[in-house]
């Protein structure tokens, strides 16, 4: 195992899941539960550990790992799923191991992974997003540590492995926090009852990855595919007069188009979940690709320019009689990008991704020492109020 | 050439130059001098142009490059500079070409490469900020089209390539705006007069690229390298117990250093021009170097982990009798990063390297919708006054 493997995007441990579900038995997924304190990783985290001492995406910066493949064999041996608690406070006297030093508690969920995770797969392959509920603890008798539920907030529709039943889920309760859980994509604990009894279930929302649209194929589309790859982005390349194949010139992008200004809407899926970044160079491309992106459901238009250019657009709409109304405009960032005053292509690109993270993350994106309140802004869900306090 | 030969980092470039300056007489340097409206580039940004037509570096994102590739073809021929206008003023009647849709005039400087840009190779690998003053157009005798001068801040030397006269230049004029550009890494068009006649200069500012030092060899410090490297830092990684050799590790970096936390201050060269992350995940290692950092010139000290790690932190000097001062706490940034949202290795990564940047730049790093005036904070240097004009 090389150190990439590590640190790669979230996008690539999904993969490597996707690939693995269906060729090995012997691999063990292991996911953050719950953090008390503070960690480097939060619920939700995944890291994929195989037989021969290898992972792939990581939950710490790296000490922990080494107690997990331990633990990931006794799981394999098991063949049966483990929540195990690491507690990381740190206590200057007595600094575990070399220190890991995230200052939690952080709960951990082993499991052997298997054909019964393949529907969070299928989902995040069909950019649905999905809540995977687990049991962790369970009084109850028809519940027990492992089992699963599906929860797709698309559809409202709830799914188990295999022909488990669902009817002993507590469904009604489940709905709401799955829902905003899979939304944004975080995981939560949550405390329930079922026949009376306590049940304890880690809420895992696995949201369908954003979709960017970059239109345009300058050479100065390369690094803001790049990074926006690393950053989970599906990146579409739009090149619209076919000079350029987009997939030849942008290899890792997830797809290239040829197509013009017109047909647009019905060319590309333009939803909530979709952002645009519009780059063509071109000033008739680029008002008749802004046109159609702030008429349809996009949050997020980035328009590459300097702002003179876009008042002679908005200028050029008014002649045609189009009004661009104060939604549309709230959606258009142009110029485009964060100002961290880089001038390098790779600088320009750093600067549109990060926007594009906050915009995607609904943050305010100034210097994290000048916020109140914890680093990863946490959902907490509401658990059951009748359920049983241990 | 492929496509990544023309949006790479500027180190790239330089490295590229440094390559061929001793191997190939057949190259060209194009620059830019000079942009009236917006473009993509700013004065400065750099293309070097081969005799088989491929490129590394980029002046605007594809159009310009092909007429630059022909006109670097006469240049080659003719050995001599040459200042080229190109006019991208949009016309949505007559949209040049494919249309840049730079909406600007940019003045390129192309020149053959040859040994009289050795100077600026070797500053640049020095860490030491350099200007370069190019004479554009002359009405002066003693100075022709493409007559260079270095000046260096650092120690207020001015030199020439081989054995050219320094004397002839107008030195007390370029001191200051040479100094600021180089310092800012910018570039401007310098109108002066000498022997009473009116001479035109390019004044390139080339910046020592920063450094970068991090402090953990954990394995989320891949990709806060990799993203550094992208965006020119130089970037060090510092060990302090030897667990691990960092440039094993991590293959980009430009240094490894494996030392303790007591040494540091004669191991680093701690300069106003060094930037710090700190993340060793180790309390007690952290607070050492953040100790010794803050009481060093370096302008940023990034550290890794949540508000209330340095609030004991802040204890824990307390108790010593270490005192952290308001400046020291204006330069230490904790939690590190910008606030984009995202909890993925490089989703922090993205942020810590979003944040160096708007520091380094002297930004705020907000929405560029959001701010006044021009994208790129431009520099513009007093010319002489006493300067005939055109």
């Amino acid at each position: 195992m090389t150190a990439s493997n590590w640190s790669v995007p979230e996008t690539e441990v999904v993969q490597r899941v996707r690939e693995r579900v269906e060729t090995t038995e012997t691999d063990v997924l292991a996911t953050i539960v719950d953090v008390e304190g503070n960690a480097y990783r939060r619920p939700g985290a995944k890291m994929l550990l195989d037989e021969e001492g290898g992972g792939v995406g990581s939950i710490t910066a790296g000490c922990l790992e080494d107690e997990l493949l331990r633990q990931a064999e006794s799981v394999r041996e098991s063949g049966r799923p483990e929540l195990v608690t690491y507690d990381l406070m740190e206590d200057d006297d007595d600094v575990w191991g070399l220190g890991v030093g995230c200052n939690g508690i952080i709960d951990v969920l082993l499991e052997p992974l298997t054909e019964r995770y393949q529907p969070a797969v299928d989902a995040f392959d069909a950019g649905e997003d999905v809540a995977i509920v687990t049991v962790l603890e369970s009084d109850a008798e028809s519940l027990s540590t492992g089992d699963r539920l599906y929860y797709y907030p698309d559809g409202d529709r709830f799914g188990t492995p295999g022909s488990e039943p669902v009817a002993v889920w507590p469904r009604e309760k489940l709905r709401e926090p799955a829902e905003e859980l899979a939304d944004r994509g975080r995981g939560d604990v949550l405390e329930t009852t079922v026949e009376g009894e306590r049940v304890d279930l880690f809420v895992d929302g696995l949201s369908a990855p954003p979709e960017l649209v970059v239109f345009g194929t300058g050479h100065d589309v390369g690094p803001v595919v790049e990074l926006a790859k690393l950053n989970d982005f599906r990146v579409t390349v739009v090149s619209f007069r076919g000079g350029v194949d987009p997939e030849a010139r942008f290899p890792s992008i997830d797809r290239g188009m040829t197509t013009s200004p017109g047909t647009l809407r019905e060319d590309l899926d333009l939803d909530g979940n979709t952002y645009a970044v519009v780059m063509t160079h071109n000033f008739v491309d680029d008002r008749l690709a802004v046109d159609t992106l702030l008429e349809s459901p996009v949050p997020y238009v980035g328009l590459m320019g300097p702002r003179e250019r876009f008042e002679e657009m908005l200028a050029k709409f008014e002649t045609e009689g189009r009004q661009i109304d104060a939604d549309e405009r709230a959606k258009l960032y142009t110029p485009v990008g964060l100002d961290l005053g880089s001038g390098s292509p790779y600088g320009i690109a750093h600067s549109i991704v990060a926007e594009l993270l906050a915009v995607v993350n609904d943050c305010e994106p100034r210097h994290l020492t000048e916020r109140e309140g914890p680093v990863h802004g946490r959902v907490d869900v509401a658990s059951d109020p009748d359920a049983p306090t241990s």
